[in-house]
């Protein structure tokens, strides 16, 4: 079977290659700055990440008209069909990514005079470095086609979500000691829940390189930690 | 242009449209079922949501493997092309409606033994109500190929959120009262976003409707009425 036919199509992948990468690098840098707004309650840095995803959102839509026009027009098969399926399912990640960095970034104004508990703002912004630096590693492997390094990033969700079980039963404790915590309490519950959606999106990516190197869709179990759905935290406990 | 060439597509087509439909009753029934369950503190009821997800997940990749083995050998044009793009997208979006109900599905263990509030259950209940019937009238706009019922649907996102909003501030105000509420009452909260979430899925299904038939991406600007982000309750408010 022929690679591809017409040079041109290397020009379109090339093409879509390099806005996944400039949307790789918007919704890496919203995720940081989005809890990094948090802890310092800096609004202003907040608005700029909420301004931020329309730049993602414009280049999902980007990457998704090319695509779709891309299959119409040059009938790719083998890899590069998988690789144009490939770019839409990864724009569709990343642009999530953003609207939970989004989210977050929305959280700060409403708890900016709440004086929220260092120490929570803290578990959710490591939670934030890991998921960051997945992010990362997972683009990288995403650009270089490295099926071990995405692997790699598949098997650290479980982190993410281990730090989630832990600071969901200590913002409940939290709560139940002052009402006053409540408030902000709650708004980064939804924070750190946002932060290990992000994991999970990126835990996306690495099975569509999976999908991308090997042409079969699904890797297996994911190595889920996350048991906060079951999870209970008793008064005075 | 010819529409297509030969007439097995129609019947690959078909094939897709049955799965979608099968994926859509499935979805339907565990959102209804989910909350129904968190109602009455039916165990039993919520292990067979969470198990129905299995099913969710199996046609969902089907459909995509169908959807793309499509592209790669009958290499679609237009309307036809648009046809397996929106089965694979409509699937994804009823994937993560499953996912959110089965969610939903996994805390009525952890809420059942401390007797939430039925006032504040019923709430959330009347969500998915809500929720479920757009789900229905957006699967029927989608098997009937109707753009203005897509639109209403559409329309009509808002209602879900304004509710999620109200329920947002009475779920606060409850953990307030009482501490032996806060931890019954997270798990309302997320079961509420989840159910928030699933009314964005079918809103996301919508849109698909409206690039199906007319091939443009987006619609325009979400009726969002969810103001809760930036929303705080203030202990004895």
């Amino acid at each position: 079977m022929p690679g591809h036919i017409v040079s041109s199509y290397d020009t379109d992948l090339e093409d879509l290659r390099r806005q996944i990468s400039e949307m790789g690098g918007v919704a890496e840098k919203m995720t940081g700055e989005a809890t990094l707004a948090l802890a310092r309650q800096d609004e202003s840095l907040a608005q700029a990440v909420i301004l931020a995803d329309k730049r993602l959102d414009a280049l999902q839509r980007e990457i998704e008209e090319k695509a779709v026009l891309l299959i119409a027009k040059r009938q790719p098969m083998a890899v590069d069909l998988r690789e144009t399926i490939s770019a839409i399912r990864v724009s569709g990640d990343l642009e999530r990514i953003g609207d939970l960095a989004k989210n977050v970034a929305k959280r700060v104004t409403a708890i900016a005079d709440q004086s929220p508990a260092q120490k929570i703002v803290l578990g959710v912004r490591h939670m934030s470095d890991l998921a960051e630096g997945q992010l990362k590693d997972v683009l990288d492997a995403y650009a270089s086609a490295d099926l071990k390094a995405a692997h790699d990033v598949w098997e650290r969700d479980g982190e993410i979500d281990a730090l989630y079980n832990s600071l969901f039963r200590e913002l409940l404790t939290y709560m139940m000691e002052d009402p006053r915590n409540i408030s902000f309490c709650t708004h980064l519950l939804f924070c750190a829940k946002n932060v290990e959606r992000i994991g999970d999106h990126t835990t996306n990516i690495a099975e569509t390189i999976h999908y991308l190197a090997t042409g079969e869709i699904f890797m297996g179990d994911r190595p889920k930690n996350d048991s906060s759905n079951y999870a209970t935290v008793a008064p005075g406990a």
